[in-house]
This record gives structure tokens, C-alpha cells and sequence, in this order.
């Protein structure tokens, strides 16, 4: 399964194939009805679009234009359409409107989306907002708002249905039919509860469907309840959703009394979030930029490259304590690169494993150890293995074999300490409760740099000068 | 919400708290209770453990342990453990069982289930095991077999529950009651089909409960149907459930006749795969090798250092030829590596969103020449700050004004350049079909290193020498 780094095509399907969201032959005629300001024509290319596929669209319209545009549906505003926006679009959208037509979006919207949206509204406007909302919808919103941010209580949408744990299947389908009104719109399965409120049970609309009227709910309820704390981590309960391959689970206050409900729909976008997080950080990105203005993007980039600058100065002065070998073997500088730079991809390879096991919770104190070992075993058997390529070449390359046994040397040197360090730094800096995702990648190339400079170098001093 | 880089805390739950899967005391319990042959106290720990935690605990315990474990839980085999193991245990897992014994477990599994363990069968051993299902089972998984890996084909369960778009709420209530032994032992929605089994409308069961008898299907089904194809890549319908929030999406065959569904809880593993992917490859690991043997491990990573080792190779092939430069003015060797790596750095940040985009579908052909322009003024941008940064300090070191307008000027064009390979790059890779998470990250490198060396080390003989 692993024999080799082989290049794989690309197995999507081409853009032109898409079955779903917007096609570029879309944007681009949308594009140029703005620009040339007939705007029935913009009506009639979007009179169809699902929300999601006209958030795309504003995503995908250049500055003007999606301002425009923006502006334009603002009239006959589909409440979905702000729950499926990109964050840094919606902002642009909420900043457009006045607090009582975010009033009547959110009125519109299940308790999770209206909170979504609720999050992305400028601090100073929340309060013009939450005037503007009925009372028991302001009181969802403001109680939600109290559970920590990215946390289950935060994802969970209040509307479900429970039914006491002591009924029949005839007492629940006669309650379903009275309260047909006040009941969700579609829902999938039914709780019961105890006289507390805590949930005991789940019961498929199908199971219902397919028992007598007297039968008690006790009898054909799933009593293997996986429930969601209101403060637990989404990370979390994303995890807890693939562990057991859950479609929708029970969100309990500290209590343990059932509040809401988080749906595996909602977990896609909780995976994707967190993937992206990850993948981003690793990357030395901050948050998604793509949408961001250029002196956004420019700030939040610059942060980073100045950690990056000063740890590249570290390394520079790592290479100044030998400036006196440079200038007698020039082939020092023009070999130090390769040591460095080999060391800086087996960390890499290596980190990127051990983040990803840290955040699946695959890597664990119990078996920390002995990944260590492996990774430093990995590392010390591809050392050898490029010891003997880089040698062969500096050799051929220089026509000096004592070069060529310094690099190798040091190249086995900062291979072993790759593999040490591309696990180490990420088990210790989440110890720290530093971001491993974030802050690993830095730490690493600045410990392979100055190992591998400090290695070939000081090597190279031993034993050619 | 872009300000600064600042380092987070990390506001998972810690391990203590996990509120799923094994804890590493069980772990640790179970550890020794196999090291000291005492098969009693195991049974006892892993009693009432999930199906899915048990296999975790598989995969936590060490190779020896880890054999000994799978031998003794094989003779009363839950089948869903073999669909909750990570791939590596599981054919470890199959390895071990009688093609009898596996023929048993797929047997007992949902048709995707059973599908996902029957694809890591050696392939040698394939036919055995269909020669001992029952022909019904075996003709499933045959077809199944035929649908491109990772589609959707391969991903439905075939069990779904289907019904004459003309039918009445009554027949249909009564159809269930009848047919209550054959029909799955779940379901949460019925799906509409006209004469040709084309799906027309999709009925939540929630609908039918609240409806009368004499309702017909038509006027309560939702039309909006978001179906996917059989061949449909996994990606691709992952992309769909994200974008239309889908608990669920029928699956047609080429003539649209409906032949499966998938629901969101099958899409959690999709889009958790196909992330891990990306971030894997974007650090030069192939596949998840955390639970690789060192040798498998060691032998995938190779594969990747070597083509480093070319890149890298090449960037001194470039130092090489100003060693004379070098020999002159020592300062050179000493800063060379600052413009790389910065341009390096500043590229991966670039190439991480644009890879990140690419595969959400986010950056296509239409705003590709504006995300570009945007690249590559916030290199631009970015490399001007840094220019006068690095321009200061290597005045203050060197006392030179000169070396410092020369690395300024570089790290100029370098930032400039890696801003637009940086997403160029992916493009390219994505146009010509190879993986852009694969290959991006070498080719960028290979540019900025030799664009960083060349710019800077070129502009010194010029100015200096």
C-alpha cells in the first residue's frame, strides 16, 4: 500500500462536470450583466439558485460587483442564503444591512444557523439586533451565546422532540399529530426522556412506524445514547461522530439534561473546519485568506514570515561561527544547503504524521515513546541510506572523499534528530497548550538549520582543517 | 479576525476528560494483563467496549500485544469491529481470519460496510471469500466492485426504502407495517420513484407520521433532490452534502435509476480522509503511516527525501557557480540562506491556501488570474517590509551598505516570485493532472531556493564584485 511516492492523477471529476454549485459560464455572465448594469438579467440568471449556490456566487464576484450584487438581493432577502456565506462575505453583508433586517433573517433560521450568523455580526451591533427579536428568540441566542465558541452547545440546534420515557407508541403518534403545528418541520428520530429530562433513549421514526400502539417505548428505543456535554470542544464531538458513526446525538446540560441536538450535516461542516484549521496552520496561514483583501492577507502573512526572518537569522549566525572554514573550502558553502534543507523535509514528514495522530488522538502519553523510537529508527535508516548518495555524489562532484564522509556524517547526524524532533516539539508544545498545528513547523526547521549547519560545518572543521 | 499571528491555546478537552474512545489506563490495564498471559482480566476490560473502541485499542497496543489481542477476540468476531478498524489493523485483522470467518463477517455488515473491509482483502484472497457468500450477497459486492474506487458507488448502502410516487400516505403506512421483517432496520426517510425507478421526491418519515391517509406522496415529498451518480468521486459528493447541508443524497445509476443512498455519517469518513490526504501529502507523506511497521515507513518516506535530495542538489549546482563570489566576500555564504528561505516560507504560506482552495472548488478558472494578482502583491507588499528589515540588519552586522541593498533587492523578486508560483504552481499541477497536494510543495522550493540563490548571489557579483 505504501511501496512509493508515485504521483496520482487527479480522479475528481473536471469542473465542467460539476452536479452541483455555480459554473464559471454562470459567474462570467453575471459579471458582465453588472458591468453593463442590467440588472433584470442578473435576476434571471440567479431567479433559480439555491442559497448556497448564490453565496458562492457573491463569494466568486469581484470587490464591485459583489457589493452590487449584495446590495441587489438585499430586498428580497432569502434568510439561507446568509447561513451559507463564507465568513469573511457575510461580514461584508451584515455590515450592509440595517439590525432589523438581520432581525428578520435570524427569525427566519433554525437555532444553529441564526447563531452562525448572530457570531459574524460586528460586536457593537449585536445589542441594536437582539432589541429587534422576539423575546424567547433572544433568549436562545443570548443563552447560546454563553456556551463557550466552537463548542457543542454553540452547534446544537434546540428544536427536537421528546416524549416521557413511560409512553406507548400510541401516545407518542396521537402527541405527534396533535402538536403537528408547534413540532419541528422534519425530524428523524424522537427522545425519551425521565421526569429530569435526561435523556434515555433515541427512537427511529421508523421504529415507530413499524410497532402496535401499545407497545411501551421502552421496548424498542436505542438505549446507547452517545450525548454531547453543552461546553464539549466541537473538535471534540466531530470526533465522538466518527468514532461511532453517528447521524445525529443528544446535547446535554451540566445537568445532564437534554438541550438540543447536533445533526451529522452539522458535523460535515465542523470536520471541514477544523481540517482546513489544521492544514492551513501547518502551512504558516493563519485563516482562510482567500477572500480576505490584499492588505489583510499582506498583514496576517507578515506575522509569520517575521518569525520565519528571525529564526533564518539564527541560522545565519550558526553559519558565521565558520566563516573562516567557508573561505578556505568554498565547497562548504555550496554543500551546507543540502544538510539543512534534507533535515528540514524528514522533520517535515515526520511532524506532519504526528499532528495529524495528536488531533485524531491517535498519539497518545501511552504510546509516545514508542513512536519516538520508531521515528527516530525511520531516521536513522534513510541517514544511512542518503549518507551514502550524498557522499557518492560530493565525492564525484568535489573529487575529495574527506568531504564526502563529512556530509555524510552530518546528513545521518540531522536525519536522527529530524525524526526525534518532528515528535517531539508537537507532544511537548500541546503539553505547553500551544497549538501543535501552529507553532511545530518553525520550532523544527530552526533545530534542523542549526543542527544541520552546525553538524556539516563543525564536521568539516574537525576534520579538514 | 486576521490581526496578528498570535499563538492559541489549545481548547480541546484534555485526554482525562475524553468523553469516547478507550483512555490509556485501559490501555495500559490491558497491556499487561497480555504481558502476564492473564486472558481472563482482558475479557473483562474490553467487555463492554464498543465495537469501534475495541479497535482502537487494537491499534493502540504494540505489534506483539496487538496479534495476540486480534487471535483471541476472533472467535466470537463482532463484525462491525472489522468496519471500525484503521486500514493497516485491518488487514493485519484479515490476514489472521479463514476466508470462512470473513465470508461471516461481511455477511452481518451494511452493504457499504461490508464493502470497505472487502477492499482490503489481499487480492489473492478476494475470490475465496465471495465463493462463500450467498449469491445475493456476492452478486452486490461483485457490482459494487465495478464502480471506480472512491465513488459513490462504492460508498451507498444499497438497503433504502422506495415507494410509487402515486401512492397515498395510507399505502404507504401500510406498506411498511407489511413488509416490516424485510425492510432495513432503520431508516429515516422513503424515496418517491417514478415507473423507470427514476427518484422523484424524498419523504422524511416525520411527514408521513403527521399527515392523513388519504394525503398522496406527491404533495408532501420534497422535490428538491440533490442525487449523485455512481461514479461520482467520494470528494465530489462530500463537496455536495457540504454545500446543501444534505442529511442524506439518493445515488442513480447512468439511465438515473435509483440504486443506493449515502447519508451524512458516511460522508464524516469521506471528508475526513480526503483532508488528512491533502495535509499529508502537502508534507510529503504519501499515506497515513502511524500504525506502519519502521521498515514500510521508512521505505514510503525514502521516496520523497530522494526527490528532495535532486531539488536540493540543484540549488547548489546554482551556488556552485559563484563560488567565486563566495571565496571573495564570505558575507554571501553566511546570508544566502535568509533569501530562501524566506521566499520558501512566504511561497508554502501562498501554495497552502491556493491547494486548500483548489480542492474546495473555491479557486477556478474564472478568478484565477485575480487570486494571482492578488499573490503577488502581497508578496510584493510583504517583500518590500522584509527588504528594509533584512536591508537594516545585515548593515548593522556587516557594516556594508551595499551587501544590504543586495539582499533587499532580493528578497524583493524572491517574495515577488513565490507569490505567484505559489498558486500558480497547483494550477498548473492540476491542469496537467497530478495531485497539486503531491507535487506542489517540490517544485516550489526547487524555485524559490534557486531563485533566492540566484537573485541574490547574481545581484552581488554585479554590485560587489
Amino acid at each position: 500500500m505504501t511501496d512509493s511516492a508515485h504521483i496520482e492523477p487527479v480522479t475528481g471529476t473536471s469542473e465542467t462536470e460539476r452536479s452541483y454549485g455555480v459554473d464559471e459560464a454562470l459567474v462570467r455572465a453575471c459579471d458582465t450583466a453588472m458591468d453593463e448594469g442590467r440588472m433584470e438579467a442578473v435576476d434571471a440568471l440567479i431567479a433559480d439558485l439555491h442559497a448556497s449556490d448564490l453565496a458562492d456566487l457573491l463569494e466568486e464576484l469581484a470587490g464591485d460587483n459583489r457589493r452590487k450584487l449584495l446590495d441587489h438581493v438585499r430586498d428580497q432577502l432569502d434568510p439561507e442564503l446568509l447561513s451559507h456565506m463564507d465568513d469573511v462575505v457575510r461580514e461584508d453583508m451584515l455590515e450592509l444591512l440595517e439590525p432589523a433586517e438581520v432581525a428578520a433573517v435570524l427569525t427566519e433560521l433554525e437555532t444553529d444557523d441564526a447563531l452562525d450568523v448572530f457570531e459574524d455580526i460586528a460586536e457593537a451591533d449585536q445589542q441594536d439586533v437582539l432589541e429587534r427579536l422576539s423575546p424567547s428568540d433572544r433568549a436562545l441566542l443570548e443563552q447560546a451565546m454563553t456556551y463557550p465558541e466552537d463548542s457543542a452547545g454553540r452547534l446544537m440546534q434546540r428544536e427536537l422532540v421528546t416524549v416521557p420515557k413511560d409512553w406507548s407508541v400510541g401516545n407518542t403518534i396521537d402527541y405527534l399529530r396533535q402538536r403537528a403545528a408547534v413540532l419541528p418541520r422534519d425530524f428523524y428520530e424522537i427522545y425519551a426522556v425521565d421526569d429530569e429530562r435526561v435523556p434515555v433513549g433515541t427512537i427511529p421514526l421508523s421504529r415507530l412506524m413499524r410497532n402496535q400502539r401499545d407497545v411501551p417505548m421502552d421496548d424498542i428505543m436505542l438505549t446507547e445514547l452517545r450525548s454531547a456535554q453543552v461546553e464539549m470542544d466541537q473538535e471534540e464531538v466531530a470526533l465522538m461522530f466518527a468514532q461511532y458513526a453517528l447521524v445525529s446525538a443528544p446535547v446535554v446540560d451540566v445537568d445532564g439534561r437534554l438541550v438540543g441536538v447536533i445533526t451529522a450535516d452539522d458535523i460535515v461542516h465542523v470536520i471541514q473546519e477544523e481540517a482546513e484549521e489544521d492544514f492551513l496552520r501547518l502551512g504558516g496561514v493563519q485563516e482562510d485568506d482567500f477572500y480576505e483583501a490584499v492588505l489583510d492577507t499582506t498583514r496576517s502573512r507578515f506575522s509569520w514570515l517575521l518569525v520565519n526572518l528571525c529564526t533564518a537569522i539564527v541560522a545565519s549566525l550558526v553559519i558565521g561561527l565558520f566563516d573562516a572554514a567557508i573561505e578556505q573550502v568554498v565547497a562548504l558553502a555550496i554543500l551546507m544547503p543540502i544538510v539543512a534543507s534534507m533535515g528540514g523535509n524528514a522533520g517535515t514528514q515526520t511532524l506532519t504524521v504526528a499532528v495529524r495522530a495528536l488531533s485524531m488522538k491517535e498519539l497518545t502519553t501511552t504510546n509516545a515513546a514508542r513512536i519516538i523510537g520508531k521515528e527516530v529508527i525511520v531516521g536513522g535508516i534513510n541517514g544511512l541510506l542518503f549518507a551514502v548518495l550524498i557522499s557518492g555524489v560530493t565525492w564525484a562532484w568535489f573529487g575529495d572523499v574527506q568531504i564526502g564522509i563529512v556530509i555524510g556524517a552530518a546528513m545521518i547526524v540531522n536525519l536522527l534528530i529530524a525524526g526525534f524532533a518532528g515528535v517531539t516539539i508537537p507532544i511537548v508544545l500541546q503539553k505547553m497548550n500551544i497549538d501543535p498545528a501552529v507553532a511545530s513547523a518553525v520550532v523544527l526547521t530552526t533545530i534542523t538549520d542549526v543542527v544541520g549547519f552546525m553538524a556539516f560545518l563543525g564536521l568539516a572543521v574537525l576534520v579538514l582543517l
